[in-house]
């Protein structure tokens, strides 16, 4: 089960790695600054979540796999080979973005879950799933703050909702079906309820303002 | 006293995060994106102060309270009566945004020389008035970068200075009229200050340039 | 030794405090949002470094000589006689933001890896070098977010690079040469590096899309 939780860590953070690169490629960056955006992604969550929950220093910086793996993924994205064939056609390239960056999500969710879980006395409900949610979407938000855009939580429909819902699921699943088959069911539900939304263009609701 | 305090923080977290939560309209976010920003300008003064003095986890974290309150705050502001009636003219969500900022600035302001002074050895009057300023003007801080505006503090006159002020009322005072009434003071300058310099227009000396 | 890496501590710190403040008055900020824009880049850096190393309260809480030296920066750089000075050329400008901002970067890295040192048990070089990295950096980057620009370190050709080779030649000299050579050495070749690059207009391989 420990294998199982680290191969799905390093999965989330090759796919928010390759997304954090994707962004700086299309933001014109040189290959240094596609590798920090990527890493910036790939680490920042996990960085957010040991701030919260106290560990000092934060894990990244105590097992430098996650960070290695975030580089190195970054370098193969800005390969020439590699990126003609990411931004071949806008669709692939939003598709890419989508799964990648939902799979991160979903993947950090139940991380910041778990490890809120055992470095803390969090134990709540709503604590649990908001430290998840901020474990998940950290990255991302960094990500899109560090090259200027507004961040993508706020731009594309059901992002942190298909957060948090994966989140309680993976919460209240914990004591039942032990923290494995949680942990992969809350993942799970997030990458399906992301990719859903983004088919059925599942939207929630917005203000309609008369001024401006 | 403790029952004051614990209202002012209240008032202060609803405040702000009605800030949040317009902005967040304003900026034509979905319900969801509208929560998570008033949720973040509610609670994200508190989870700085607490990185800083090092309450691991933050406090937030821990009794839910101010969260559940931020959200509920949020979604209440986005309900259509409420929301149209915020927006029906731009003066006065203009005023309704300079208030509650201010009431927050102001409690969020004595709440972290409150805490600097409970959880830390920081005794000294610049370091305690700076982490007055942080934790008061963070969660503006940030819901203005989540939300892609150049932070109110550059832009409004006399934002972080009335905190300063605020701040360094509260200090010279606590010792003097007990920790209660030099938070209630602090606070009430903050909030008079600010007022005082929208309506009069005062403003800081700035830099005019030749070039650009 | 001790008073040597104090000085340059100051230095870096007015270095970055001066690069701030001339980026604030550029923004048309007021003295107080030019002294806040100085004094989040001077301290900013070391107190992202205490974050992760786990100093709490960051260290600028604790002795305020830094903020102090900060703000005294941010308003010499404000007074007209001063600022006239610094803006009566574009070129002139260009080339002081440079200087300081490489002064900054090239302490501050090799200060990230003293404290990592110091009060961790992070000594793997990658990891060390990474925190070197995001000591020199953070400042910087917090300084452009805060004032809406895409931070620096994303455009500017060779800044990471040059943060992370002074860090490497830092770390590797470590035990060898003695830790004030090493840092004196390594924050020299950061500054060295990065003016080469930038008056030899050294750039890394940039992706070429083709859409957009």
């Amino acid at each position: 089960m420990e294998d199982i939780l680290f191969f799905l860590e390093i999965m989330g953070t090759v796919a928010f790695a390759i997304s954090g690169a994707v962004l700086g490629i299309r933001k014109r960056m040189d290959i240094f600054g596609v590798s920090i955006l990527g890493l910036t992604t790939g680490v920042g969550g996990g960085i957010i979540r040991d701030l919260i929950v106290g560990n000092n220093p934060p894990l990244t910086f105590q097992d430098p796999v996650y960070l290695v793996v975030s580089i190195i993924t970054s370098i193969i994205v800005f390969l020439p080979v590699i990126r003609t064939w990411i931004f071949r056609e806008t669709r692939f390239y939003e598709a890419l973005m989508l799964l990648f960056d939902s799979i991160g999500l979903g993947i950090f969710t139940v991380n910041g879950i778990q490890t809120a879980y055992q470095s803390t006395n969090i134990h709540g409900i709503i604590l649990l799933a908001f430290v998840g949610v901020i474990t998940g979407c950290g990255g991302g938000v960094l990500r899109d703050m560090m090259a200027g855009d507004r961040p993508y939580i706020f731009v594309k429909h059901f992002y942190a909702s298909a957060s948090l819902l994966g989140a309680l699921a993976c919460i209240l699943l914990w004591n039942r079906i032990g923290y494995g088959g949680a942990m992969l069911l809350g993942a799970t539900s997030i990458v399906v309820l992301r990719l859903l939304a983004a088919r059925n263009h599942w939207s929630l609701p917005k203000a309609d303002l008369p001024e401006e």
